[in-house]
């Protein structure tokens, strides 16, 4: 070694750098020995700020699986209490999660969360019939309420939710989860704020699963309020609507159930629907119940980019295309729950508006109506 | 080295196996050393057997770019002749590709083809709006017509153009060249013929592409016929009645041209159609001149496939999903338009009926106008 070369790396190991003394330290003393082991401290979150206490009204697979687990990724809402028509259910959940049993309420004693203050949100989990009464119940409580998509099963309903939130001074914000994650946000961006590849001119949205046990609420009409297109469609639906960022002007459809298929005794399998918008997009969007898709896709003059999936819980995935080439845009994954709640927290504590309000609930509910009403007529329905 | 090894090694050396004794030798001399460079002989392409020949009625870039140098890749297709409005062009072509200038026609010396026993086969490559009196004047001539899709402006021209075969006896096939390369096969498999993933439900299929020059034929109604869906848009249609394997009994449609683009002055744009399939399967399709797409999708209750690109000259790609894992098939790349050919020329020499002939054309014009029917009546549009 010259004196040159040694005199550069002994002035290396005391610069005092952005990533600090440590890195530095190490760096220096790689050429010459192994470093000392340095375990270096690790960073623990920071101790919460004001947090939002949620209750979470209804108790099935969607609260259970995603949402409880969700609360721990979350920054602002906490899980503070639970509405059940099972009461042992309830207190199992309770001691896994650590909720305070004095915050569990059964469908008869819900109206009393009033005289509770740890609870700032309810979140309503229930089959879709019920978001409606639960929701207005939790406003006239005087509580502020997250309620699943479908907002509801008609547009009268989300009508009545939206204006006891507005007589109650009260938030309502519908889970539109997809809205809050960093893949549909870029697709967005791509869509409406880039000009990248030109205008959009067409969107391609489905979403549909084979649906399992027939005996289950989201195939009763009554509970469901209708098929696929209320539970997954809806998520091509508010696709087309988000990346367009425009509200259809007519839609038309078509429908189709397997005859004889238990499941489909009720409510329809595949419902296919075309949306045109003010601005000249045509969007194609595919709903069902008996196959797996999930994708949005939006293209333009130049170039086209397509998430698939698109609205699965975790791994989404994102291609740009253009000029023959194919590239994968990586971002992170979030978990849409906690992303979602996190949003509705912030907008409690700072008093602002939610980016998914019961509007934009009740503006997917009425295409809804219009797409059954297509499919039904055979005609193309016009859209005020 | 010891003795045995020696001893199993020079036993090696001297063995007749199935890859023969080059094999054998240059594996045991390896370990001693480099084998003496033994380049073998390549096998020739087999002597050709009785071809077909084949004249192309119009010289535009399709018979340039795609149909000519396929002739090289075709085993019993041959390229014998021209006709042509520009002598000067033809000539030209004649002289690159070795067709004797005798085999050059004018639109004027069209009928003299009867005359000329090198010619068996016409192949109709002009604008759609002359398609029908081109084929028909080569039927009477007593030659085989393949003609390009789409087949004719009206069903029908079709119709007159397959009364001109019987009465002439002679063969008429439409170029619905995807329906003889192996990715479309695949996927028709996939749908039909496999019980993978149980019965086909859906099926999606966009065609487009972002045309260019606003001053060409495909652009002007009366030679065109219409717009995209005429010229690209007919491949979504036609797959998804290939991919289902029945006839389409209800059309919704719906369509836009960006305003003021001098493009679309005459023809649409982008025209979205939903196909209703007797058996249940329902079709989302997608047709446009303003982006570019090239997608087929199949799903299942337990699977989908997809191609996409699925209808580019090359390079097409599929990819099966079950259970959340991606496959990609990797399957042979054969030109599309060679193989179209060779099956044309193989049922010209054995006297058999084309996989696509008129009669495919014509069931695709019947859906085409129902498509516009749709989309201009805003109504659901049966057919028989």
């Amino acid at each position: 070694m010259t004196d040159r070369l040694r005199q550069r790396l002994s002035r290396r190991g005391f610069l005092q750098t952005a990533s600090g003394t440590i890195a530095a330290a190490s760096a220096a003393s790689f050429p010459f020995e192994p470093a000392a082991a340095q375990v270096p401290d690790i960073k623990l979150p920071a101790p919460p700020g004001k947090q939002v206490g949620f209750a979470l009204v209804g108790l099935g697979s969607l609260a259970i699986n995603q949402l409880m687990p969700a609360f721990a990724r979350s920054q602002k809402a906490k899980l503070v209490g639970f509405v059940s028509g099972r009461p042992e259910k309830a207190k199992q959940l309770a001691q896994l999660y650590n909720v305070d049993p004095k915050n569990i309420y059964t469908y008869d004693t819900y109206e009393r969360i009033a005289d509770n203050p740890a609870i700032d949100v309810i979140y309503v989990v229930l089959p879709n019939s019920m978001h409606a009464e639960y929701t207005i119940r939790a406003l006239k409580a005087g509580k502020h309420v997250l309620c699943e998509k479908p907002m509801a099963n008609t547009p009268q309903e989300c009508e009545q939710m939206i204006a006891a939130a507005k007589a109650a001074n009260r938030k309502l914000m519908v889970g539109y989860r997809v809205r809050y994650e960093p893949y549909n946000q870029a697709l967005i961006a791509y869509a409406r704020e880039t000009a990248e590849a030109g205008p959009t001119r067409m969107i391609l949205a489905e979403a549909g699963f084979n649906i399992g046990n027939p005996n289950q609420w989201r195939l009763k009409k009554q509970m469901a309020g209708g098929g696929s297109l209320m539970d997954i469609g809806v998520y091509a639906l508010n696709a087309a609507r988000y990346l367009s960022g425009e509200e259809p002007v007519a839609v038309n459809a078509v429908m189709h159930s397997t005859p004889n298929d238990p499941r489909f005794a009720e409510v329809e399998e595949n419902i296919n629907f075309q949306l045109r918008f003010p601005g000249g997009i045509i969007a194609n969007c595919g709903s069902s119940y008996g196959v797996n898709i999930n994708r949005h896709r939006v293209l333009k003059p130049r170039g086209s980019a397509e998430l698939d999936p698109a609205s699965s819980y975790t791994g989404l995935r994102m291609r740009v295309i253009r000029g023959g080439a194919i590239e994968e845009r990586i971002l992170p994954q979030r978990d849409h729950f906690a992303a979602e709640m996190d949003h509705f927290a912030g907008c409690v504590l700072d008093n602002t508006e939610p980016l998914t309000p019961g509007e934009e609930g009740l503006k997917d509910m009425k295409v809804i109506m219009a797409i059954y009403e297509a499919a039904r007529s055979g005609r193309t329905v016009t859209l005020a």
